[in-house]
């Protein structure tokens, strides 16, 4: 099956918006073992609307339309189907009955304007919006169809998973297996698996996706022994720097390993700011292994919330791993936590030195027992980056601990200023 | 001048990765009054892309075409290039040396698989990337310049920024003016603004950006009378609902804000845990007014962090006015801020109930003086939703605050259910 998709709108193409309905839509096909073979922008323009619609009709057998179905006057996509048809478009009362209880359910009134919305072309198959007041329609074009489905991306999955994946067959089932790591390049990767020999229609794609690197495997779907043995090479060659399998949300898979083993964690962050609370906390049912967070920007906020020292303050300076480790301490001295993560460095893109660069940044892992720091240096990056892979670095630390693998990441991207464990 | 951009590979077209570089380009372009005309994305097939990039230099002046320049062998952009223009590839001294010297200076190594990245077609312009192994280079077809460029975020944009932008002429010059507006929604606005007469060669744009909303105002480059008119019109119909003009980044705005006022801020979240504080830290400069951040998730945090009573979270529950309310004035009695904003609330998907469903969230503002508070219903919103738009209403409170203006919004899409004063 032939599937393309057509994402509308000046404000996609000139990047004000970032297409994520597209990436969800793949991603969705890709599960079920389908894929687009081709995706296009285009921009609010009638013509052009026309002309690429009819293109894509004469190559896919699904064409899926994203956006244009607001009441603004800038929302083409009904009238461009109608011009692609030649037919006019008509009100569809079903619809506008639907709005109208939408709208009375809010207690507001209906904007006149949204009369827009319900105007389909004629013959056009209603595709219901349970979420939203654009509804989406289907119509059928040198025998292709095509859906018409709204931008706001809660309703555009919504309809999606509702009415249109369930439609669509099974297709050629592709399996993907998925490892992640963590610090690794995707150069690094490929030569550390490129000794693996690959059985006929087995292939390995990467993925470098900020902070994580990813491994992908495709194989035909039934799981034969011989794919069965290339995730087990893979296993063995990336041993500990295998932070997860198939699930890439890391904050879900640290939850998991907390809960199982009844620790409770808190944080202690300074550059970060809250990254990595706020993290942990985007995973439903956190509240059961997460604690509390310390978001200590000042060193006034380490000494008073962690009991940092000032003279620790003043002689080493807040990003350190003295500092580090006393904000670690800290916070378990300070909470009801069993382990806890600390991070002070520099984000930049001011406040760097010689000695410590924008791009230092320490950390500590603090047990009852014993305290893990290291000093990284996380250079060549922007501001957001470098608190990204901080968050990434010490969810990678605490991994480690709980897998009791060693806590020193081998990361060929990342250079190790200092370490030390108390 | 017609611009088209070509994003290749299957990670991008299944959705693995979101395309971010497409959407930065097209702001790029829209800053300098140049757009793309079209935008597509295909898999990582030889014959595909050679056929796509043919049909393009048909159109196009030039074609931006991201990714397949890495080393591993789904990277098929340089070979499918050569096949374009019919030459073979041939091995880059220059570039082989470059990629000797970014690994002799990392002290590592180059891996073997990297000399891939410097066989470029015969005859192709060099273009360098400091930043990364992954040259890029332009070809001519058609009489189309094609420029091919890496994958990775950070390559693309300085490559971008350094080798390309400058080369592109001003165009045909359109001025976009922003306004920014918060809880309303895209119809509820598009209506507010409907009397509005605009002179010839004006139009407006709006764009619904979970959390904010935006106007967009199209016009000519030169500033005229009538079109500083339309602007007026504008702020005189928006009123206190305009959050900023032209900067979106709102943790900039009340950055900017603090500062000139000489204020210091912290903030207790529930919640949101850490997102707030997150969001403001990710500002260059932000540690000239945010002071602390307190995540606590718990209850027994919110006692011992915030000094909250047990007797009033027992008795009104975590998820209430007055335990927000005891939140921003623990808040700063324990930190050495001016002004501290709390969230409370149920992001779900549990532990909602009958009279606190999923998406109540409590708010407040305590000043030395006073303390603001507001119960909200941000239902018919994901975990991640509810809690950015409670990010974003702490927001809003504290903008409004400090330009004196009233603390409660208008807004359209949020339901209101209690508002305090003390």
């Amino acid at each position: 099956m032939i599937i393309e998709m057509l994402s509308t709108g000046d404000e996609v193409l000139q990047g004000d918006i970032v297409d994520t309905n597209a990436a969800w839509a793949g991603q969705q096909l890709a599960e079920r073992g389908l894929k687009f073979s081709r995706r296009q922008t285009v921009a609010d323009d009638l013509a052009t609307l026309v002309e690429v619609m009819d293109e894509c009709c004469q190559r896919a057998d699904w064409l899926l339309v994203n956006g244009g179905l607001g009441p603004t006057s800038d929302d083409l996509s009904a009238e461009a189907a109608g011009k692609l048809l030649g037919v006019p478009l008509e009100l569809n009362q079903q619809w506008v009955a639907n709005m109208q209880q939408w709208y009375r359910q809010k207690q507001r009134e209906m904007p006149p304007s949204n009369l827009k919305q319900a105007m389909l072309p004629q013959g056009a198959e209603l595709i219901d919006n349970p979420v939203g007041t654009a509804c989406g329609f289907i119509i059928t074009h040198h025998q292709c169809h095509v859906l018409f489905t709204p931008g706001v991306p809660s309703e555009f999955k919504h309809m999606l998973s509702h009415s249109w994946l369930p439609r669509l067959s099974d297709g050629d089932s592709t399996r993907v297996k998925r490892f992640f790591a963590f610090g690794l390049s995707e150069s690094g990767l490929a030569q550390q698996l490129a000794d693996i020999e690959l059985p006929a229609g087995v292939r390995l794609g990467f993925r470098a996706a900020r902070p994580s690197i990813e491994v992908k495997v495709f194989s035909q779907k039934v799981l034969t022994p011989e794919i069965k043995r290339v995730y087990e090479l893979i296993r063995a060659q990336l041993k500990e720097q295998l932070f997860s399998e198939d699930n890439g949300n890391w904050a879900e898979f640290v939850q998991h390993k907390m809960i199982a083993k009844g620790l409770k964690l808190t944080c202690a962050e300074s550059c970060t700011g809250g990254m990595l609370a706020s993290q942990l906390v985007s995973v439903p049912g956190s509240s059961a292994y997460f604690e509390r967070g310390f978001v200590t920007y000042t060193n006034q906020a380490k000494v008073q919330m962690l009991g940092v020292s000032s003279q620790l303050l003043e002689h080493y300076g807040a990003v350190s791993v003295e500092v580090a480790q006393a904000m670690a301490k800290g916070a378990l001295a300070h909470s009801e936590a069993d382990l806890a993560l600390s991070i002070t460095g520099i984000a930049g893109p001011d406040g760097g030195s010689d000695d410590k660069p924008v791009g230092t940044v320490c950390f500590a892992l603090a047990t009852a027992q014993s305290c893990f720091t290291q000093r990284l240096l996380l250079t060549g990056r922007t501001r957001q980056a470098i608190r990204e892979t901080a968050a990434a670095t010490a969810l990678d630390m605490l991994r480690r601990y709980l897998n009791e693998q060693p806590i020193w990441g081998d990361y060929d991207l990342i250079r190790r200023i200092q370490t030390e464990q108390s």
